[in-house]
């Protein structure tokens, strides 16, 4: 209920997503108006089911109290069944603090994590994609976070992609070790102690060159990483559209190369990703962007699917486990708030 | 001399440079190698004269002790000449972090001033230009560092640009005043009470929209914002190309808009910038790309002069000055390192 233009994309991103791929929808969300939406699509019997919460969380409201203070939220109904086995994912486009906020309460911490990540996935100029994390859920971190960050984002890289041993970085502003600031200098050493492939520090430009797999950072840093992507890749259309329609030569030779155009688009446009999972709590949460159209909801519920059936939650949780009894010898001052 | 392969872009650039601009050039570096590689190329009486510094700092040397102990390399030589008015301004390639040391410990800083920042330019989607610091000479930084990065980045953007109120943003992740992290939060009660126009907080991908002129930030960040500009970028050419050369219709649409293509990259290179102004020192020192080309060092050349010419090294002193004495009865705390 929450997003910009709710629930219009969501539920046209449920329909898109029942027909393209094996999953049920359940919405959640004002009964009357959900129904009314969803009766403006034809078609023959669909898997999507209405469940009923009475109140909103908008975008400008402050998320703690908001999720706090509205215990019949979409958000807390949403989430209350994932907790209770109903469902096996939750996906909002909604206000992205009170989503994570009512994630983090209703779904509780995996054992072992102190903070959970909101991770991102970017496109690069190899066949290979790169997973960010943090991108957003905690402005200040500790070593020990990142550190965490590292163990869930190579589990979910190496789980969702394939890939056998992901290559993971800390995003720095040198390759060196001594390249930094505090936070990423002392994670360094405790990273170079992990069992999995640790590259050192990457730059800001290895998203997209496909130098490294999953990419940890405070969610400060990766959440300005991310927006500024998302801002050049506007302005790099609009600049090209731009230029493409001067003359009428460059007009034609655009008509030509059009499906060129929308490959391009296509490979840079974030709605492909659907939305960002957020890793760390007991249970499948994927954020969206309070803009997503319905191409991005449909890949949400993609993304939320494949992060159930790979089991990629419990797999974090075995992992982290493990981490921590080979850990505690190294760093017996770990504290971990287990909800 | 340090650049990645230089003396090369330094001489084609500076060649440029004389010939476009108002401006004459001092090459420094070793005479013999710098004498043999301007032989190479024709032309009539250039105001082009070599100063010969015997060492060279390169790429990889830890920067401090490199700048300490080679006194006469070609970047502390080219400082000399500015802090001694023989030269208006000094550009650098070669290695970033050496070249803000020598400019900082040759030049010295301006008095209010307790941390030089680099400034860099960007472009936007509209017809102004965004200036962001510091991406990259302060990794940890103080809010007192970003409010005298305000007050120095706004005097440059109101001369360079010739814009009368620029406005001032804090790069942020959220709008509001509470968003972000411990540093922008504390910035922020500092900006709001300087006499220049603070909007705030801004986000990413405020950077490419033209809704804001001067972005401050730590230089951790503000590099990282910078590199993966830079990569995304280069990853958007490279998939366009690719795109655009998959089938003949393509390719034959790529040829009549061609023209496009160019007006495009030319939007988007940054070698059109030259390189970062290192603001809050007492000289004006620019610092390249170490993969620079002669395009990219012509511009740089421009950059030294137009600020050398605006007196902005001078603008800035008084500014701050100003600030300082308004100041006292706010922040009686403030420290300043005059050196």
């Amino acid at each position: 209920m929450g997003s910009d233009r709710a629930p219009k994309p969501e539920i046209e991103g449920a329909i898109l997503a029942v027909r393209q791929y094996d999953v049920e929808v359940l919405l959640v969300g004002r009964k009357d108006e959900l129904r009314a939406e969803l009766r403006r699509h034809e078609g023959s019997f669909l898997p999507i089911e209405i469940v009923h919460a009475e109140e909103v969380i908008g975008m400008d409201e402050k998320a703690a109290h908001a999720v706090r203070t509205k215990r019949n939220s979409s958000m807390r109904v949403g989430l209350r069944l994932v907790r209770e086995g109903r469902a096996n994912g939750f996906v909002s486009a909604g206000n992205t603090g009170a989503a994570m906020a009512a994630a983090k309460m209703v779904l509780g911490t995996i054992p072992g994590v102190d903070r959970p990540a909101l991770a991102a996935i970017f496109p690069t100029a190899t066949s290979s994609a790169s997973l960010m994390l943090d991108v957003g859920a905690n402005v200040d971190v500790k070593p020990q976070n990142l550190e965490q960050f590292a163990i869930m984002g190579e589990v979910y890289y190496r789980t969702v992609f394939g890939v056998e041993r992901p290559r993971v970085g800390i995003l720095s502003i040198g390759e060196e070790e001594s390249k930094g600031n505090e936070l990423t200098r002392t994670a360094f050493t405790h990273l170079k102690q992990l069992p999995l492939q640790f590259i050192g520090n990457v730059e800001g430009r290895d998203l997209y060159n496909g130098n490294v797999d999953v990419i940890v950072c405070d969610g400060f840093t990766g959440n300005v990483a991310l927006k500024v992507s998302e801002g050049l890749v506007q302005t790099v259309r609009s600049i090209l559209k731009e230029s493409l329609q001067a003359t009428i030569t460059r007009q034609f030779g655009y008509l030509l190369a059009r499906s060129a155009f929308d490959d391009f688009k296509k490979r840079l446009d974030y709605s492909e990703y659907g939305g960002a999972p957020l890793l760390g709590v007991k249970g499948v949460a994927i954020v969206g962007h309070g803009s997503s159209n319905a191409h991005a909801i449909k890949n949400a519920v993609r993304v939320a699917a494949e992060i159930a059936r790979n089991g990629i939650v419990q797999r974090i949780e075995r992992e982290l486990a493990l981490t921590r009894t080979n850990n505690n010898s190294h760093h017996p001052a770990h504290t971990h708030s287990v909800e």
